[in-house]
């Protein structure tokens, strides 16, 4: 990674997690905001924050501008990993190296507390009416209930917990990434497009590059699965394969989802390539990043 | 209950239940869609949406044009019961006389189908600029989510779960219930005021009648659950008492309870005449349903 990127991706990192504590201050019982502050501390790298921030950026808006969105979004990627991990989901004790919400709070209070940020978010989104008009605050709203909604991410959610214990072809393996994973992934970069005023030609090459970066980044996910650090990971390797999940690697044998990766880089970068933005250079570095990192 | 408000009951339930879903079609994975409808179908009596649409109308307004709101009002009423009735929350086997949204589809899908009922609503509440103008629709967008969320709904859960075994306090049991349920009850009538263009005064006054309506709504909760009929109320009876709970009747006695609610009564009635509405027999007729109900 250069220094350009790491300085910004941390002082970015560091932004965010400040935003999302001061949009939980006071907000509710002592225990139900212990839990919600949790996982919201627990949480990793803030990628669609900032995913939101560099194409806000690179169409000349700011970071100020995205915060109440970016935070939302955020909210309700960590309802979501709460939900997941509870015992009826995947089960899970141990996430980023810390035990999961439930095992420290016990499952009814995670799944409040899940409950909790995932309705907070659409509060919070709410304040964006500070620096956008009300009629681009509404599109941002029903987009955002899209995306994480029975359309988008827990459509995905449902399909990946059906698709369990059995082979799955590579279509519907996309297509589950495609919601469950991609649909966050792709409102991230849409909205900070739709807070930058991008133009219609914009939005739909944005589209393009947010859908090839959202499927690189679950390959990238499948592969680390395969061959990462444990320690850096925070979750035991091989658990795929342990779980008989169907993933890229297991599809396109580790090779082959290689290959699959360095093609959709490939179209990722081709579409924005084909922007022309003016400052397009972070966006550019967060891709690869992105498909190069090892947790 | 008189004819006239029998015919509006119904009617207006019939509308709701349509409206809820036509919004519901194709929304997501056939397993999934049919989780959420099961629980949207086994829906009680839509008294939170008929309150909006009576508020809305006793100032001039038409339920056309409370249809979205409503909606989301009541999926979100209707993903809180699907969680609340978990086994690590109330762990109840049926509601209404039905089983449990878990007990039918199980305890992953039943949080994924709240999960998506809540998300999906706030889709749905953005609809509502069909009719309304995108400032309102932003200002109802808030009110929900605070209504529903740490500061409201959720926390008032917390809060229960908290009370459980233990004596509660008067006051403490009257904040879980502002909490729990009476924060989307007061958003019943006070977003059917937003949506009849209603003056700050009248705002206020509806406010007063909506915190002590929904009051009383909750200790006739109370008081059926020691003296009603478990073919008509669908759930044992009783079973406050045997989970411990402390209750209105239970810390007042039955007579003191019933005397709270006619206090109750009283003073959401000299609110309602405060207002001097050109129509407000049915919202009234609702209130003497509200607290005389028999389930």
């Amino acid at each position: 990674m250069n220094n350009d990127l790491h300085t910004y991706l941390k002082d970015n990192k560091k932004f965010i997690d400040q935003a999302l504590l001061n949009y939980l201050d006071q907000k509710g019982p002592a225990s139900l905001l212990s839990a919600m502050t949790y996982s919201i501390k627990a949480g990793g790298k803030r990628l669609r924050p900032i995913l939101m921030i560099a194409t806000a950026e690179a169409l000349g808006s700011s970071r100020e501008v995205c915060v109440p969105v970016a935070c939302a979004l955020e909210m309700i990627h960590t309802y979501s990993l709460i939900h997941d991990d509870l015992p009826s989901m995947d089960n899970d004790d141990f996430r980023r190296g810390q035990p999961t919400n439930h095992k420290v709070y016990g499952e009814g209070m995670a799944i409040l507390s899940g409950d909790a940020l995932l309705t907070h978010a659409f509060y919070v989104l709410g304040e964006g009416k500070r620096f956008l008009d009300a009629e681009t605050v509404l599109r941002l709203y029903q987009m955002l209930a899209e995306a994480a909604g029975p359309t988008g991410m827990v459509g995905g959610q449902v399909l990946d917990l059906e698709a369990e214990e059995q082979q799955t072809p590579l279509d519907s393996l996309e297509n589950i990434h495609r919601n469950k994973t991609g649909a966050l992934l792709r409102f991230s970069i849409i909205a900070g497009a739709i807070i930058g005023n991008a133009s219609e030609e914009e939005l739909s090459t944005l589209h393009t590059f947010a859908a090839h970066l959202g499927l690189a980044f679950q390959i990238k996910d499948d592969i680390l699965d395969v061959e990462g650090d444990v320690d850096v990971i925070g979750k035991p390797i091989g658990s795929d394969e342990v779980n008989h999940k169907s993933t890229f690697p297991s599809l396109l044998t580790l090779d082959g989802a290689k290959q699959r990766l360095s093609q959709e880089v490939e179209m990722a970068e081709q579409a924005l390539t084909r922007l022309h933005l003016s400052e397009s250079s972070m966006l550019r570095a967060i891709t690869h990043y992105m498909v190069q990192r090892v947790s």
